[in-house]
């Protein structure tokens, strides 16, 4: 029996894997990707069967029961299992369901940590999370569009924190900007749209959280997007991006070295 | 003139850098680090002449600005200048401050991520800081002990959000744990003490909201103390640390194998 080992491949590029999740992904006999993880960061697993899993592989988010299993199954058989997932394992991640099925399997499971996408975000756009005397809390949320009891819990705690960073937020921008301005943030709130940082497809938009819609409709492309809301990213944005103009998008790169 | 490079350390093993950051620190002329980077760490820098900067290393917590002039400094006349901080340079590192000194300055200026210590002690503990239907929102804070307007305002953040990471809480264990009560925080919340994950001195603690005074004060010994507050920890204890009984101490690499 093998060792099953949950893996942070961070935000994209194959240089933001830790040394520990690279010499893993070396000895690795199989490998379980989410299909967002990149192919420079799968070559990074040569000996590997590679099998792509998660909804963009075509299953429905429902079946990560079935994830679970295909984990549980090849660690049986292989002594170096790799669940492969884009960001940080303990992070909206649902490494919860995989550990358990291990531990209820008698499979040894350990965890390795990768940079999360508003880490990656904040630090593309030399954007602290937080700031002296503006930001001292910095909330990471999902935005759902559920409905029913405690569906707006998210923007209550993005709400009561300095600084919030919302993942999955594509297409969202007009909810979450009404959630927001009914737990009295304020419309001039500074608002980061950062898409697929530390990929090809990089670019990033500055504005406000009155303009959220405007912005999250701009976003488009390939790939998710993290928003970072808070007074400390209009303080950093003057630094990062001396010459943006609120609400122009312009490719991260470019922005990155004005 | 050089560019200053803002970097992750990591929680502490030399295995959790970046691949970039390990480059960076291998081409680097100069490193600032903070006194917690430990030697392994260091030691991935062979051609760099090293300056340990920051309060441990003698230095007031209120000679910040000694440290942007220093890195600023540096980087007129060193090709390759990294500023090495433990964790990720975006949370809790006072980048804001070393960014706006290197723009004034004229200084390029790059961010590369780190393992920030909250996600590490998840990963050590194998509880995710999320968890499908428990915890959708997690807020990281400093436990400020400071008096006046605002200063409670980490424990509103800490109360909104479902899981709460809670940073520098070492010898507040009283205080977080009555601020978190005043705000309908139960009792029964589970928490989860994590010093110096990923180094030699690693250990973990386990309990509850109410028993945090007497659970922070037996986290004593070297290192900072991360605390992880919230349901998902209870649920995710009981899987990673099966045989632990609520508040008994125990290594964290034992605890982990349990």
């Amino acid at each position: 029996m093998g060792t099953a080992y949950l893996v942070g491949a961070g935000p994209g590029a194959a240089d933001l894997l830790t040394v520990r999740a690279v010499r893993l992904l070396e000895k690795a006999d199989v490998v379980l990707h989410d299909a967002l993880v990149s192919q420079d960061v799968l070559a990074l697993a040569p000996r590997a069967r590679k099998i792509a899993v998660g909804k963009r592989a075509g299953l429905p988010s429902t079946d990560q029961a079935l994830i679970s299993r295909l984990l549980v199954h090849e660690a049986r058989s292989n002594p170096v299992v790799v669940r492969l997932k884009g960001g940080d394992p303990s992070l909206f991640a649902r490494a919860d369901e995989e550990l358990e099925a291990c531990r209820r399997a008698g499979i040894p499971v350990e965890v390795v940590p990768g940079i999360s996408a508003g880490f990656a975000a904040a630090a593309a756009a030399a954007t602290p999370l937080s700031a002296r005397g503006i930001a001292r809390s910095v909330v990471f949320v999902t935005a759902s569009t559920a409905t029913g009891e405690g569906a707006d819990a998210w923007a209550d705690a993005a709400a009561a924190a300095d600084s919030c960073v919302i993942y999955m937020g594509r297409g969202q921008g007009g909810a979450i900007r009404t959630a927001l301005l009914a737990r009295g943030v304020a419309p001039a709130t500074p608002v980061v749209a950062a898409r697929s940082v530390e990929t090809a497809q990089a670019a990033m938009w500055v504005g406000t959280l009155d303009g959220l819609a405007d912005l999250t409709a701009t976003a488009g492309g390939p790939g998710p997007v993290v928003l970072l809301v808070g007074e400390a990213f209009g303080a950093a944005r003057s630094l990062a991006l001396p010459e943006t103009a609120a609400s122009s998008p312009r490719p991260l790169r470019q922005a990155r070295r004005a």
